[in-house]
């Protein structure tokens, strides 16, 4: 049976020129564990929906993307994170938003989830639930990002670092899942489009499963994760046509998303000047890049070690 | 020119035997005074989105319906209310959350909007944005309603209680709002489908505005907002269409919602028990009511004095 791992880092409006070699090869080197991990537990006829969670798990404590630890701060220099989660095969989802201690939004969003099938859950309450539920607790400094080098990457180059993964398994379920500190200086309080089921992430077996980054209110306003969902589902249209259309619907300079559709066809399409994105299928094959195709240094596909 | 106005209290799973014809009476009175608002101000060509706001603020300070005053309490017998309106002309929104002392929460969604365009602000910071911003500060205790009367409709009848509106006005632009307490006893910090655009309202001047009532989270799985946007705009389904196949795709029990296209049609479905609902055009031709029509004991058309 097959299956495919997609996963993002963010979309980005810097240039190329603004990233080190050595940055760019970090980046890809934690792209490339994130999609090993998927891909030797999807290989094992793990569920989707629980690799999802490790793989993001995996990204979040990394400390060199806009999630977990590594987010930007808000405003009053306070880390303010979310994440969900959504399961294609009942359209299940757990979200929890404006976590200031819970080291891992990703896993308190799949325990929302396992626990209440369907809840949005924000602030203190949600940073309670995480304690209460036996997640690791953690100072708000924590998520300040220590490292240097992975502070200069996350700094001076994208402006976003979200980070997200969409699934197909063995089973045929689809999944999405997304985590993120939010733009980087954001007032405090707000909620961005990570937060919201049908705008930043979209799941349903019948159609595609969606993790979206970008400017997440121009996200919201369009329900960009259900609008792909709707097209493949009213106008018939395939994953790519549809995952074209809704990108260039949007205004360039947005963001971006990765897109998988029942049958396992892949789109990462994105208006930015580049987004952190790599996949995997069950053969195996491989591909990591942040630019677009023609501006990468890599190869495009390759096997994965 | 022509307008319509549209509004609801929340749908309910009440049998009519909970009513006395007392309260029947009432929230009738209190719906008919809201349209009444709503029908001068249009008539004056006034927007239909600042129109909107003033309806939902009447019908916030009376203590009948579960938004403002009136609100439900959460779990700790805390309140935390939420609201969000939407413009059909520009797809501009503002959403506050998890607001436990801004009088008016459908005065800061809107205010939120005029300031930032887009934005969604939850908890302390959306209080303090109301306070910074001028708008009346209460405390906690003020959204109990006191009224023995309301209290006992609030209590003993619907499970719900929501207020929402759409407008369509005499420049042809369409606005949605809703505005709430929640769930009765609902988990701290839970946001229901009133804090999300596309789930729990949408406004689109090519396709239709539509404000829901019920249980948030099987609107939020569903997109329920978006999805009649979507099945208007990409299968060229008329309102009515559009409208009867959403709410039979919801689980019975789960709600409604109204919705008005962009010529004017209005559909009210519900597949609760009843839905306190009401409408007028430029006519002033008008109609309130609480179960289906059949059930119903006043005239379903008359002329609003």
């Amino acid at each position: 049976m097959s299956f495919v791992i997609a996963i993002h880092g963010g979309a980005f409006e810097s240039s190329r020129e603004k990233f080190s070699l050595n940055s760019e090869k970090k980046i890809k080197l934690y792209i490339k564990n994130a999609l090993k991990i998927g891909y030797n537990k999807l290989k094992q006829k793990e569920e989707g929906i629980n690799v999802l969670e490790s793989v993001l798990t995996y990204l979040e404590d990394c400390s060199l993307f806009n999630a977990g630890k590594g987010s930007k701060p808000n405003e009053n220099l306070e880390y303010e994170l979310e994440a969900s989660i959504m399961n294609g095969l009942n359209l299940n989802f757990g979200t929890v938003s404006l976590i200031k201690n819970i080291k891992n939004p990703i896993k308190a969003a799949k325990k929302l989830m396992d626990i209440y099938q369907n809840l949005i859950l924000v602030g203190n309450n949600a940073d309670k639930f995480g304690k209460n539920n036996g997640l690791d607790i953690v100072s708000n400094n924590y998520f300040k990002a220590n490292d240097l080098d992975e502070k200069s990457y996350i700094n001076d180059a994208p402006k976003s670092g979200t980070i997200g993964c969409v699934i197909l398994d063995q089973n045929k379920n689809l999944s999405a899942g997304v985590s993120t500190g939010g733009i980087s200086n954001k007032i405090g309080g707000r909620l961005g489009d990570a937060s919201l089921i049908g705008a930043g992430l979209y799941a349903n077996n019948c159609s595609c499963a969606i993790s979206c980054t970008g400017k997440g209110e121009i996200f919201i306003k369009n329900c960009l994760a259900y609008d792909l969902h709707s097209r493949i589902k009213y106008k018939n249209e395939s994953l790519n046509k549809a995952s074209n259309d809704v990108i260039n619907k949007i205004e360039k300079g947005s963001g971006g998303f990765i897109s998988l559709d029942k049958y396992g066809n892949l789109e990462m399409p994105f208006n930015t000047k580049g987004m952190v994105r790599g996949w995997v299928n069950e053969k195996g094959i491989a591909f990591i890049n942040l630019f677009k195709e023609k501006e990468d240094y890599t190869p495009n596909e390759y096997k994965l070690e």
